[in-house]
C-alpha cells in the first residue's frame, strides 16, 4: 500500500492526501478495475514510444506524418510539444512534416540546449534533407529563445529558416493588442 | 426640460429613464455648473476638428502629427479610429502619419466606400507624397474587407501597400490561437 501511495504521488498534482484517496479507492474496485488499470499503465509504456525522425508520440515508428508519401518532406515544422501538431493539423493548410523537442530553452529550469532533443532535426538538415525549417514556438520569453538558438545552429547550413508571424489575432480588433503584439505586427507587415 | 431630455436621449446607452434623472441633476445644480457644462459641450465642438490632412481629432489644424517635421510623412498608417492611433504609438516603433477612415466597410449597416474619408489619402497618394500606405484596419471580417478595398484603390499609384501582421499575439502559447490565426502566422512566416 504505501509503494503505491509513493507512485502515485509522483503524478503531477498529486500529494499524500490525494494519493491516499486513490489507493484506498484501487484497495476497494474489483480485480478486474485494478488488473485494468495496471494494464493501462504497462501497455501506454509498451504501445508507445516517440518517433525515431521526428519525436512525435506514436504507436508506430516512424509516426503517421513522417511515413506518410503524401507530405512534403523537405518542409519542417518545429514545435514545442505533441499536442502543438495538432493546433497547426487543425488548419489544414500545413502539408510538411513535423519536429518535437519537447520543451524549450529554460535556464531557470536547467533545461539547456542539451536538453531539448534537437540532434535529428539538425542531422535531417545537415544532410541536405530539407529545404525550409519553420520555426513555431510559441511567441513566449522561452519560445522565442528556443526559436533563436536553433536559427543559430541552423545558420550555415543549407535550409530555410523561418519563423512563424506574431501579431494581431485574426478576429480580433487592433484596439486590444498590447503594444508589442503591435509592435510586432507592424514590423512584420507584409506588401500586398 | 423635454427639450433637454430629448437631447440626453441622443448619448449612446441612455434611454427615457437616465435622461429624466440627468435632467432632473441639471436641474437641481447651480446656475454656474449648468452654464460649465453647455459651455463645455459648446466649447468641445468649437474647439475640436478633423485634420484636414488625414482625419485625426484635433484641436489645431493639421493635427500634431501631421504638423511634426520630425516624422517621415511619406509613410502613412492607415486607421479604422482616432483611438486606434494611440495604439500604434504605444508601441513607440512608429515614425510615420497617419490617416483615419473614420469606420469600416459594412455593406449591412449601409457603409460603403462613399461614407469612408479615404479621399484625402488617394489625393496624397495620387500627387506622389507617399512611398508606402500600411493597411492598420484590424484583422476583423470588416476590417479586412476595407483594407482589400483600399489595396484595389490604391493599385497602380506609386505607393507600396502593405498590410500589418496576423498572427500569434507575443507573449501567448500557440496551443491558444484559433485555426485562422495559426493558418495566418504560418502563411505570414519570415525568413530569419
Amino acid at each position: 500500500m504505501a509503494r503505491l501511495i509513493e507512485e502515485l504521488k509522483k503524478l503531477p498534482g498529486v500529494g499524500s492526501k490525494s494519493a491516499q484517496r486513490f489507493a484506498f479507492h484501487i484497495l476497494r474496485s474489483s480485480d478486474e478495475d485494478a488488473l485494468a488499470l495496471a494494464e493501462a499503465v504497462r501497455g501506454l509504456k509498451a504501445s508507445l514510444r516517440l518517433c525515431s525522425v521526428c519525436n512525435n508520440v506514436t504507436d508506430i515508428d516512424p509516426c503517421n506524418y513522417c511515413s506518410n508519401p503524401a507530405r512534403n518532406h523537405r518542409l519542417v515544422c518545429v514545435v514545442e510539444e505533441p499536442t502543438n501538431i495538432t493546433s497547426i493539423e487543425r488548419t489544414r493548410g500545413f502539408e510538411g512534416v513535423y519536429h518535437v523537442l519537447h520543451g524549450t530553452l529554460s535556464p531557470l529550469h536547467g533545461i539547456g540546449p542539451d536538453q531539448l532533443r534537437s540532434a535529428t532535426l539538425l542531422a535531417r538538415v545537415e544532410r541536405g534533407e530539407v529545404d525550409e525549417v519553420i520555426l513555431a514556438t510559441s511567441p513566449t520569453l522561452e519560445g522565442e529563445a528556443t526559436a533563436s538558438w536553433l536559427a543559430t545552429a541552423l545558420r550555415g547550413l543549407s535550409a530555410k529558416v523561418t519563423r512563424i508571424a506574431t501579431g494581431v489575432p485574426a478576429g480580433s480588433d487592433i484596439e486590444y493588442a498590447d503594444e508589442v503584439t503591435m509592435a510586432r505586427a507592424l514590423e512584420g507587415r507584409r506588401e500586398l
